[in-house]
């Protein structure tokens, strides 16, 4: 037999899902409210309805577990604040149906399927597969404060929740696949339907300083200042001249923020501040675009009389994919002749996480306009169905190739 | 007989008027306080001394009237927030302190002193200036109100200020004189005691925006995005690499304030804002600067995807002082032997409003360290001293040439 999912199924759950935290288009359903733990009852259930053994664990991560040698598929149930219906909805719902469909063709039991906790950070990014592959400290997890003031030990223990914590088990699970939105434009521009993840970017974050001297703007030469402001000016221009030179294809990069004080507009900048990010997926890419940004920044350090300090506010390292898991991936869409092209993931997904532990594969589908993390956040029915499927064919692919067969 | 200014009367005469408002090394005597106020009682009470007609008028300029034939002398006596002692202050003493040095040497009555009101603009930048040339509207007066929500209606009347205005008198004054330090490092630099000002510096202040649109930078291809914050940043080095191309040896310029929305280090700058402004004495080199200026975001409008658009926020008319007077000062300086340089000022006087008027010319001593608006604020006693000197010279010299004798 072969796997088929059920289109009207899946988008009835994602719609049945969309409702809790449900604003207009969007969904507002942070960690740990009300709405994200109605969520995560609604999924176990219908995890146990898929025959599955669901239960939620003391952070909510909703866990249904299959047979004795299963396909791991799962994202997370948690949104940003007024966010989309898909970002990390789809995974979960797409592990739900596989493993209905896969039953329906014979192989129950051969899908976990995993419902994460706070993926979008609202605590701790990723709290759930780190809980998950045990790479969470109790101390941090117990620390952890959200942005408006809240604090876990308020949170937990939850009560209802019973004070158990889902753990992988690589013994019983041959693999972690994920699929989420693309969240940019690529696959719309590019019309492909599938993106096949190769890894998740590594991200290096930096502050740089520029420190000079206030003075008034229409009485002091300008070669007698200490002016911040022009030597960041002409330093990020000079960033944004070297970073296509200096990166890959794939490389972005990123100048979000700037600041100037006192911030007058007759007064010369005595401090100037920009936030520079870039990701790739090489490390030793990322390595040498950093040295090139050191060194660019030592350059221009003392150009219009300022002093310019990098300093580094964080990193998130690269992760790769299994490569025998993106060959599955590319093979079941070649199969169900959907277009596919491989892709580096540019923002961070639990599988990021779940890559250091499992065998690890990631399925991009299309986002419209490239929007997410906002109530626009959209993909076409079709769309959706066709990704599900092809997620679908590769489980059953991956699950034949490790000895599994039908009932 | 030649007059000499009296050295100690003048420095404890500004040190008295340094203690209404004192904060410490500074000054806080904004317009209409309490302490603005009694300090303007107590100039009119020292004009009295010098032999003058004095009283203040309705918003409290202090008008001191000598004979029937005068040099006006004379600046503000209020002060920016937490200012220093001398901005406004110097050119108020020297007037009073020239009008009794011309009495003792034979000439009484030779001298106006004035101190007008509201210089710094808490409500009106000028006000007592414009006001004394009939150049301030009385809606526009009427209608002002200041940073912190004051409004004019509030203040005006002042109970005890009489009804009056004072005026302009050109048939009875010959010239206008202020003197005022520089407020800029330039003279010190040089280490030259006077500044014969040349001009009062035109500025040009513009707004220039970039519009595009805020996208995940870890998502988005660099390629496909509308990036404002790329855009503005390279048009910004590019006009600061371009400003000492296309300005004179004194022409000023700054980037004091600039603005990412939204602000994040992974999102997308969808509106980046800056604060462009120049500065010269030549309205023509003005003209060219924005000339240039205008060509250039123009030609980096669309650069990274992004719309630039330019808004002029202000401008000031550059003033030329009288030539006439700015020989009499440069030749009082040389017959006292006290180098001099000739400079444009690079912020607003009253002497700017005053010189639409009447024959005006300004005087500049030292600032230590450039600093003024700040407590810090000074200029060392013997550059007080030699500046008043400078200035009564001057005032003799155009005295004697405009038919004045001594009783």
């Amino acid at each position: 037999m072969t796997v088929h999912i059920n289109p009207d199924r899946l988008l009835a759950d994602l719609r049945t899902l969309s409702g809790f935290g449900k604003v207009g288009t969007g969904v507002d359903r942070t960690a740990f409210t009300a709405q994200d733990l109605a969520a995560r009852y609604w999924l176990a259930e219908r995890m146990r309805d898929a025959g599955l053994d669901a239960s939620l664990d003391r952070i909510g991560t909703v866990h249904g577990r299959g047979g004795a040698r299963v396909v791991l598929i799962g994202s997370h149930s948690d949104t940003v604040p007024m966010g989309g219906w898909l970002d990390g909805a789809l995974g979960v719902i797409y592990g739900l149906e596989i493993a209905r469909a896969m039953a329906e063709a014979g192989y129950p039991g051969a899908v976990d399927v995993v419902a994460f906790q706070d993926e979008e950070g609202t605590f701790v990014p990723c709290m759930g597969s780190k809980s998950f592959c045990g790479l969470l400290e109790e101390a941090d997890l117990m620390n952890a404060e959200s942005l408006d003031g809240r604090r876990m030990t308020d949170i937990l223990p939850v009560p209802d929740l019973p004070q158990t914590q889902h753990r992988i088990e690589p013994d019983r699970q041959i693999a972690y696949l994920e699929a989420h939105i693309e969240q940019g434009p690529r696959l719309e521009a590019a019309k492909v339907g599938i993106g096949v993840v190769t890894g998740i970017a590594g991200i290096r974050r930096f502050q740089i300083k520029a420190e000079g001297r206030a003075d008034h703007a229409g009485t002091t030469p300008t070669s007698m200042r200490r002016d911040a402001g022009a030597a960041l000016l002409t330093l990020g221009a000079a960033l944004l001249n070297g970073f296509p030179r200096w990166g890959y294809a794939d490389t972005v990069w990123n100048i979000g923020k700037i600041v100037f004080r006192p911030g007058a507009a007759n007064v010369v900048p005595e401090l100037a501040e920009m936030i520079v990010e870039f990701r790739d997926l090489s490390e030793e890419l990322l390595d040498k675009i950093e040295a090139e940004m050191m060194a660019l920044a030592t350059a221009y350090s003392g150009h219009f009389g300022a002093t310019i300090t990098t300093t580094p506010i964080g990193s998130v390292v690269a992760v790769q994919t299994t490569g025998a898991l993106q060959d599955i991936l590319a093979g079941a869409a070649a199969r169900l002749s959907v277009p596919a092209m491989r892709m580096a993931s540019g923002a961070g997904h639990d599988a990021m996480i779940m890559a250091r532990q499992l065998p690890t594969g990631m399925l991009f589908v299309p986002s419209i306009g490239g929007r997410s993390h906002d109530v626009t956040e959209n993909t076409g029915d079709a769309d959706i169905v066709r990704g599900c499927q092809v997620l679908a064919t590769a489980t059953e692919m991956l699950w034949k190739s490790n000895g599994g067969t039908s009932q």
